[in-house]
């Protein structure tokens, strides 16, 4: 097996890098297939040319009311004081809406405006005027006239107003195709069996369904091992069957990374690397004439390349025009800090808190997809910019709607899985209505009511004098502000631990022992002020336990980081700790509870939460999770 | 047959309407069918509940770079000047991004930061922290993590993320299945004959259209004629087969209008008259459990009745929020009055000129087709308002991307085919660029140019006095603007007759005759310009000219009513005449031009126009008209 390393990768801005690109893929003039299609199977398709009216439309003289078709000049005179009488079929003709008003009539006069005498006989008090209420041949499309120009993405009205200019078929652009091909020894189809260094297959599936959303045929290749043959191979395939071929991943610079040289060999590498964040080891190559992009394995990485590459590509393919992403001014919550050297994209959870469009950053790693599961929209800071400061007015790129955006519950502070479970239920009941939450611990959370970033903030936080929850901390640090406190759950805190419980820890004193590694939760965190508590009441020092250092922000995480053996124990939730299997010592009951504004009581958003909070479904999901009293869920205390 | 009418239609306000609609319809407790389909295959569909990971994703410790792997705690202590040596597989392992970290390594060095002394050994500088650059199990996906809540539309990231998690199927509603039944028995088939008296069906093919963009799967049933009893069994069928029905049309209180009477025969009527205009005449019933839509037949009328009642209907069917349009705030180009007895829907033309977003309103007609293909947004005027001056900041409903927008030149003034050639050219040119037309005449152009309303204005007017074409109107009406005149064509205008010319008209003497009726073109238009210049040459009075009051808008509208027998003359191009097989009698050939600001001449939209304007094949398919000069075309005059 052939090893080698690719280290060095350019580090070309962003905009260059498409620019030189797609001025190289302009020139392959790449031919594009049409088909003739029924208009009625045109939707959302491309018009290869523009396209004329047949015929008139109407094509007849037609009422456009119901009542009396007259000839004008028979009519002068008449008056409310001096009544006109027309003879049926001589004088007039009964016609409705759409009726054709043949030859000699000239007018149309409403059936509100005649009265009928006996069967043949009609009175008219006033006279019409030429062609008054009469649809002329033409006025709604003339013939000859443009319904649609070429390269025209076909609308329902299009379609409607096409057929009315009696056009029965049209030429469009077949969508393109592309290919994308799954490589990496590590990967597996979620169909096969998961063991321990595989990775299952998803960018691919992914990708698939963002070329559908570019309106293209997307073809996903079986996943290739990390061998260069196979890989050549599948990729000549690719593009002899496809118009863009998409490789994943094998773009960076390790030493399995074949994609770079077997395109260098069959084909021409324009570019291998782009001055972004994340992103940065993309491959843009050209192949038998056709372009081939080499995506990033990470899936966040893999994202954004894709948008940056493929979707243009695509949209020139497709005669279409690229659809810029809707953009709106928020104000970062915080400090988001950028290197010099790329481009970044930030992902972002947006939220509309006393009328302010807040922007607070997530996680930034390459890797962890949930972040742009999350994510409500993206911030991009300039290569040239080391970021921004708190407070500033930014513009984000949406991911979702602003609607949603704005029908968005903003919490902000400790995590805890019932608050999984209310997201799902309040939008399960309140269609219209989401909760989106970040997790930055109970402190976090205070800090961010404080600022006004967040409408709720869920807090546990034990005052180690009074033994009081939650409320001495609100007096502490939001006594500028009317807050209420909303009673959620109190829930179990315990050591989490491996199932059986191996090395016998038996309490918080087991933490000091060196054979015992610990996984903690970050600072701010109220399970992290819990620990200490209980750390300063044993007298133990944080630098005895080993791992006291490595910080998660949930429990999950925490739980996740036991069950698989990276550390012995952690403290953390029953629920949690059951969830992954695990075994649990409680150390103590404790109130996670909701701040809220007093002002925000009277919001339909909250209120619809306050309904979800005391639903009995709800509440029975609650129990089922193990480890939490719901007596008082759903209580208002005005502090 | 039975024959009545029912005239009386209630105004109910359109959101009262849709209240009292939505929840007798939400009271109904329609069932949604769901299936469990492939995650790969669940895009853009709705998740029956929430789902959660099964297993975490890593579900190993996985290496996040390319490097070794080695123990933390041997590594203490290593420095630039006391470097470390580590030897394979005991001391170190080498491994690539994403491979798995074994017992007992718990760190990751970079590769660039090692040297490799031999095979066997390697120096490390620097002591490596526990788990740095390792991506911990559930770094990206926490087992039994909340990944998508029930009623979300799933989209690829989430595709992405549910694979991750080790989900394969999801369970996701169906999509609801809508009936359309077109009635009438003027309706055709676009594949029928056409007859005088019959309309093509195009209002059941873009509700189709419509259903499919609103994630529904449409029926469309056969036209049924005009007879109760076929009415009345299709829309039965159409109840049993489908979740929602729509009739089209019948809703009015014509003598045919069937469709009120049969739905109260087989079900309730809830409403039958709302106070929109277009739009009054909807009948919203129940049938048999299912809700039911009758809808007016005029296009423009059917197409807002379909988004006010069939849209959100279909959301709630969908388990989907109801999306709300995209508006922006831009200012009337002029007064708009309205009906306080509706709540009106002005179709819009939208332009973004001197950095200013203006407003036309176009033609207003529920007939009128084309002015929905045309308009660019839709602005409500309020049940309780007169209406807006000119001038006045309105916000529009977005029928088309703000990018098109942005991009759109918007022009106002006199109509020629070529305009439409021109339109059509430019985008084929130029993807991104796309021109606009309100056609208003030439002084209307003018007009539109003084107040900065327009991009351009194509304009024809004779200065009688000069005998020169278009400057004299620029000096007069435009002289405090820095103004350029781009060449366009020369064209011939003249008297368009009927083919053979049964009435014997030689000339404009002839227009005096009482037995010619003639078709006129608006005031302001520079062809109503020239005729009244030719009849005061002539001596002839307006008041002695039949028809000489009625009055179309463009070339092709006046040839269209000679072609169909409502008229014998007409002034008019000789293009359009050729178009609809007219004769023609040349009277003068004039200058047609394209007014610009000369600030506008560095625009690139305006440079691709010019580009676009000396385009060879555009010259060609402009002399294939006939009738026309091009040899000044492109050329800029600065006035």
């Amino acid at each position: 097996m052939k090893e080698k390393r690719n280290i060095y990768l350019t580090n070309i801005p962003l905009k260059e890098a498409q620019e030189t690109y797609f001025s190289r893929v302009d020139i392959l003039n790449l031919n594009s297939e049409t088909e003739v299609v029924p208009v009625r199977e045109s939707l959302d398709k491309v018009s290869v040319s523009p396209i004329f009216a047949r015929k008139s439309s109407p094509n007849y003289n037609a009422a456009a009311m119901d009542g009396v078709a007259v000839v004008a000049a028979e009519t002068y005179g008449a008056t409310e004081i001096n009544p006109l009488r027309l003879k049926r079929n001589s004088g007039f003709e009964f016609i409705n809406t759409g009726g054709h008003i043949k030859e000699p009539y000239d007018a149309v006069i409403m059936i509100e405006d005649i009265v009928e005498i006996d069967k043949d006989w009609i009175e008219i008090y006033e006279s019409a005027n030429l062609w008054q209420h009469i649809r002329p041949i033409g006025e709604d499309i003339v013939e000859g006239e443009l319904i649609i120009s070429a390269n025209h993405q076909i609308r329902p009205v299009d379609i409607g107003a096409l057929l009315a200019g009696q056009i029965k078929e049209v030429e469009v652009y077949k969508l393109p195709r592309v290919g994308i091909i799954p490589t990496g020894s590590e990967i597996i189809d979620v169909s096969e069996e998961m063991t321990a260094g595989k990775i299952i297959e998803s960018n691919a599936s992914m990708f698939a369904a963002m070329i559908k959303q570019y309106q293209a045929i997307p073809k996903r290749y079986p996943v290739v091992v990390d061998e260069y043959n196979l890989i050549k191979e599948q990729v000549l395939k690719a593009v002899e069957e496809n118009q863009l071929v998409v490789v994943n991943a094998g773009s960076s610079a390790g030493s399995k990374d074949y994609t770079v040289d077997v395109l260098r060999e069959i084909g021409e590498v324009v570019i291998h690397g782009v001055a972004t964040k994340p992103g940065k080891p993309v491959i843009l190559a050209i192949v038998k004439g056709k372009p081939v992009v080499g995506i990033p394995g990470y899936p966040v990485s893999a994202y954004f390349t894709f948008e940056f590459f493929v979707k243009p590509l695509v949209a020139k393919l497709n005669h279409r025009p690229l659809q810029q992403p809707t953009t709106l001014r928020a104000y970062l919550s915080r400090r988001v800090v950028s290197s010099l050297k790329y481009e970044e994209y930030i992902r972002i959870k947006l939220g509309l808190v006393n009328d302010k469009m807040i922007a607070t950053p997530l996680e930034r790693g390459a890797g962890v997809t949930m972040s742009l599961v999350r994510a409500d929209g993206v911030l991009v800071i300039p290569q040239q910019s080391e970021g921004y400061e708190g407070g500033t007015e930014v513009e984000v790129q949406l991911l979702k709607s602003t609607n949603e955006i704005q029908n968005t519950i903003v919490s902000i502070g400790s995590h805890d899985l019932v608050m999984d479970l209310l997201s799902d239920q309040l939008h399960y009941n309140h269609n219209n209505i989401y909760l989106s939450s970040a997790h930055v611990g109970s402190l976090g959370g205070i800090m961010a009511m404080k600022k006004g970033e967040c409408h709720i903030a869920p807090v546990h936080l034990l005052d180690t004098v009074s033994g009081n929850y939650n409320e001495a901390y609100v007096k502490r640090y939001l006594n500028d502000q009317q807050i209420a406190l909303i009673k959620f759950v109190g829930r179990s805190q315990g050591l989490m631990l491996k199932g059986g419980n191996p090395k016998g820890i038996k309490g918080i004193k087991d933490l000091q022992r060196p054979e015992v590694t610990f996984v903690n939760r970050q600072r701010g965190a109220g399970t992290r002020v819990l620990l200490d508590y209980h750390l300063s009441k044993e007298e133990i020092e944080s630098s005895q336990i080993q791992g006291y250092e490595r910080e998660m922000t949930t429990h999950m995480a925490v739980a996740a980081a036991i069950a698989g053996g990276t550390a012995d124990c952690g403290l953390g939730i029953y629920s949690a700790a059951k969830a992954m299997g695990l075994d649990f010592i409680p150390i103590a009951w404790e109130d996670y509870d909701l701040l809220v504004t007093q002002e925000a009581l009277k919001d339909v958003k909250i209120l619809s939460l306050l309904e979800t909070l005391k639903n009995t479904e709800y509440i029975k999901k609650i129990e089922a999770l193990g480890g939490y009293k719901t007596d008082r869920i759903g209580e208002i205390i005005i502090l």
